[in-house]
């Protein structure tokens, strides 16, 4: 048997929006790149997912000026033999490396102007972390004492939508956005021609359309999957995907190395360039079939597992940060237990925004407890022990010692932080020196 | 060494209410019921939730008139030597069992006007399943071909309330009621005399204040952890509770055989009357040496694991069942992917309340995927395969049999439920008969 | 539905062989004490293995001087409904506890000269420790600074032999005894009348029938499963045994809260008095449909699980202490493994005794590795860390301090052991004091 | 942070007696290949243990003939500064690979005449199955309807040994040859020049005194490692290997993609060609701190894990083919497991030909039961059940079909094999072709 076939390899040294066998918006005028064959392993090369806007360096500078319309070049969309709309793509994901000729990944913390995370309001600065990867592990140089092995996953997989769904997706975040005209953040990405690719071969006026109706990658959506950032899709787990169109029109990028539940800071996982091998086969008229709405995915047994005695677990409640009670706001909880764990990492000496990156890339297990006993949501965050190399157990003496310090940006460093009564100590010390 | 002391036994045969050592409100003047020593094992026998309420029989009437004020019978509280305010109660929970003389449990629906539960604008009515408890194991007439283990853990662990923390609770809690005035729920249950138990001796003053004051036991809250219903906190597990009184004042009750991530249905465990076997330590100004603004714990390696790979997983967005689209509301996407679950299994031919209930009962695994992609939160819901004694993996062909019925109230199916588009077709059927 | 049956029920007061419902032999004629349903669970109560020998105390003497003869009163046998000769009995193992009237159990290291052991070449004398059962955990005074869940499960399960099958074993067993008259140990237990027990109403011929014939339950055999010692058949496992009678006749007993791989020390299990749930069916012509010769099983997912990381491992190969080279004998490989464990744990003031008694009881892993590559076996021993409450790393410093004594008994102490060059250190300071 | 750094790359098109970086042999005065600094990360290239001589085709040929003078081309050996005699290696295996150049590896059963396995007495032929590898996952066109995720460790890694330790290794392993000059297969492999490889640039003195007193590299040993054939030494695992020279000297190779416990066909792991990467740091004085005798190691959270109810277990006694009772002889009752383990599998189809070669190179669990009950040892072997894409638990009907074959030699094919009682029927209906 040959080895596998690569769908597509990518060329590090050149911009993504110059390489053919990617795209980056969902739209069903997007042309098939190649046919599969069902039932035959195929390796594919990803970008990582600025597509090549982040360096190797200590400072957060490309975070802080990441363009987010140019982000999310996802290799496809691949066109499987004997697949229609209405059937169900069923995705092997036989195996998700780094690759070898870039052993290293980033997790990044968006300003709150520009992307923003789930703790911007306390944290609104860019930030960066660099992880390097030694076989299965990686380790950052940035959040010392701290080394754990990869969950490796896609963090987008999906189908191109049919128009219908493309019209419906567009509808209502067009409306949701249209209703909250004085949010003070982004609600939702809409279409813009700003920064589209759909391929390398398309005409302009397949650009156009594309740029102008093609929906935005970042959220994830019930229809085709997407952007759901599941770090139980790794290696060995099957996802069963909607297909709306001939062919299904696979696309897969945005590859991680490691990510916790939630991915916390956004750009929250360890973010790479990689190679995914999948093994595709279709269910006919499988959506019917399963009554599916939404996409599922058979987990695998092959991530690694820290002992179930082996983490440490923090509650949170929709209690806010100012003592305001929610009722049944899962979101709020959640936002509390990430804030529970802070608080008691901070106590080791490192400062916020590292912890923020540590529980975005490291794989802590976020789960729901409780959503019925009005008005409290209750949310648990597992930290993995074993991913320090010092012990972080309750009882243990704490040994508060200098971890060093993510990478922030020139800017925002020279011209002293907006700084606020929630803004940690640190950065104005950072901000001294 | 002698077998561990009982510092509760309980009798089935009467009220609850008219029993020592359990009470129902959180209130810092209910009086200890027992003192005990660290680092010693005590058993300690709790009534079902319900205070034995509810009976093992094929009707949901006790269900649907279920007291809301009469719950929670905690044993408790118990005044741990050597604890202050300040400390944290580290408890050891060494085993939880139910009671030999009553090998069953239940899990309920309440009715939308009596309680509710995650999904009750579409499953309005009460409805109940009795479980039989074969050693480890437990199977129900109410939901033919399921079978699994327990992760046996109390639903509620807590400490008392400082009279400030109090004060807090219900400043918090009544202002989200008075800010919400046309709520078609219930959003917090205040403070109310009716069916308040202070504990067998407590005088009528006594009886008079934690009545009026006393938290409701219904959430758990930040404070002193209580009503979590957290399945992890199973035999072997640690968790760690703040003390804000002389002897940190530990209560414990509404014992689960098995819940699943959410407890949905609200009853939505498998309640029942049990003993749990606790060790306690207390750690010396705890609450500031590890900065603890919530309970936190120490998970168990002795739960029952399905495989890895032996489970179903389904995604759920934050899109809501008419298509409006939310932003980063994590509460509507895990009830999209409860939906989802119950879409899927629908095709055996259970109905939609027996697989509610037993979303509610069996060991599900619900996760926060991803929380920052605007404007989509997504989670998901693990389900056990090896749960059912069929094979409910995709590919496998679907035999929709009769699966029998839960039990529902003789008022509901007497006058005809007052049905919606929501309700599922069997309830037609059922009012047929 | 009503609580599980007991099928039997013992008084520790009084010697076993007083009992009925109880036998300690293996022979075709011994009746049946009661016929059980197939499908339905039931409880039976089990004495420890020397029915009652062992006391609660700091003694070694007991183990010293127990009857061998009078061990292994097994619960039953049962006559399984629909159940004849050529047919499978399933047997769900639905719960494994101990009496919660007698809250502990022992581990003992019987004498060369009686029973022996392992390692009785090393550690001739009789030794033992009682463990306390807290919940589902253990400890012991006579091995402090250790704690484990138990991973309870029956030592001995099996079925009566049809009168072939114990001619063939008679036959075998005796070949090996009149072939190796000059063994300085006792290679099979053969049939003996001295202590044998065919249960309370038998007649005098039938007692002296069983007596004359009985196999002796100290070895597992492959025709009827018996004394396998597989701490795998633990709660929720399940076990097909061949049936050779009709009605099956099932016989269990020799309960153990907790063993390790290899039970070496030969009372090595932490042996209990308990409690065992079961659940029967019958898989017709079982036999010949599975080709089975020996019984097989399927584990349960409920065993407590320390994390696949959180294991020491040693490895030991076929060259014996003396540096003789042995030719895959895995046997000597083991005993190579257990000798480097306590090479290992002996640095940390545990004595050679405390440690071989912790081996035979903790949940150590003990697997086959390599047993082709002439002439080495080679087996491992995977020592769990979280069984102690002092870190074994490797990496880590020792602190070697005084771990306490097990129980000698007082015949060894006083007329000092007959010491050998084998002989630890400890026992000359023993024999001092 | 550059790429980790590759210590040898292997040409696969070139005989492995012709490259630098390997060896084959154990002795001290094999020269240091390279050094190594502690605490990095290295990659490491490494041949199969045949050095190439066995191709992806449909015969056994190449197996039956195997020179086995000329296997284990070992890649090192490498000096660690800061090393020296009596320190330990600490060598943590961060990812073991097949090379994506190969993607394919093979399981052979070695003819009795040369080699032979576990099973030789019952299956005497050379045979052979091809695996190739999908992702991190295997299938053989020899062993249809069974694919499972690799395990991947290296079946070799040790230190070479001092003079001294080399002296021992040859007076016990000549002692066992010359003590059983009648023994009908070869006990252990002694030193030869044939086929003996001291590295590409050794001169011929040293080729003289390597090939003369050399230790084969067949059996692991206690003093040094080397072939332990243990399959928890996978990618995440940390082997601590004893330094008996200046630099510690380590070698590593004979790469498996999966293997059984025992790999009892002798070849009877996935042998292929692949790329190790390793760290290694030093424990100075670490064997009398540790009081080693023999490596250990600590295992990876990263294997694959079929869930702990997911496996078949069979079990096996020291009772052998004839019936003889053998006394604790722990070799015969594996060897009787892996045979209850065939007549199981039969029964689908499959002969026992490739039955053999999937219990070799499949993740099967080898473990040791009881070992003290005399006169029966008894362990077990747990089967995944989901290796096979059809269901093998006994309830199941079973679907006895066509399986395939696996590759025999042309020469036993046409010669007809010498037929005993034990061969079974296929090999009859293969010569009649």
């Amino acid at each position: 048997m040959a080895p596998p076939e690569y769908l597509v390899k990518i060329d590090l040294a050149k911009p993504a929006w110059e390489q053919e066998g990617v795209h980056n918006r969902w739209h069903p005028d997007v042309p098939a790149y190649k046919k599969i064959e069902q039932n035959k392993s195929y390796k594919i090369e990803c970008f990582d997912w600025t597509g090549g806007q982040v360096g190797n360096n200590d400072s957060a500078h490309d975070i802080k000026y990441c363009d987010l319309t140019r982000i999310h070049y996802l290799s496809g969309p691949f066109f499987v033999e004997g697949c229609d709309a209405g059937d169900i793509l069923k995705v092997k994901i036989q195996d998700v490396q780094p690759l070898e000729r870039q052993p290293w990944g980033y997790c990044g913390i968006f300003a709150k102007e520009n992307g923003g995370g789930f703790l911007d309001k306390h944290y609104p600065k860019a930030a960066k972390a660099i992880f390097d990867f030694e076989g299965i592990y990686c380790t950052s140089r940035h959040i010392p004492d701290v080394k754990f092995p990869g969950i490796c996953h896609p963090g987008i997989i999906g189908t191109l939508p049919s128009a219908k769904i493309l019209n419906e997706w567009n509808r209502r975040e067009s409306k949701l956005v249209a209703e909250n005209p004085d949010a003070d953040f982004i609600m939702a990405n809409l279409p813009t021609p700003q920064g589209a690719y759909a391929g390398l071969h398309a005409s302009e006026d397949l650009k156009c359309i594309v740029g102008k109706h093609g929906a935005r990658t970042i959220p994830g959506r019930p229809e085709n999957g997407g952007n759901c950032d599941i770090k139980a899709l790794t290696r060995g787990s099957t996802v069963y995907l909607p297909s709306h169109m001939d062919g299904g029109m696979l696309s897969v990028g945005d590859l991680h190395f490691s990510q916790g539940d939630g991915e916390i800071s956004f750009c929250g996982a360890i973010e790479m360039a990689g190679c995914i091998t999948i093994e595709v086969s279709v269910m006919k008229n499988g959506i019917e079939k399963l009554n599916m709405k939404s996409p599922m995915y058979l987990p695998s047994n092959l991530a690694p597992k820290f002992g179930a005695d082996r983490y440490i677990t923090f509650e949170g409640f929709s209690v806010d940060e100012s003592g305001e009670q929610l009722c049944l706001d899962t979101t709020v909880a959640y936002r509390q237990t990430c804030l529970r764990v802070i608080e008691y990492l901070r106590r080791y000496g490192y400062n916020d925004y590292q912890i923020y990156l540590l529980l975005s890339s490291a794989p802590i297990e976020g789960n729901i407890a409780g959503i019925v006993d009005v008005p409290n949501s209750c949310t648990t965050i597992g930290l993995p022990k074993d991913i320090f190399n010092f012990d972080i157990s309750p009882e243990n003496d704490v040994e508060k010692k200098d971890r060093g310090n993510c990478a922030f940006s020139e800017d925002d460093l020279k011209e002293g932080f907006s700084l606020t009564d929630e803004l940690p100590n640190f950065l104005l010390e950072c901000l001294k020196k």
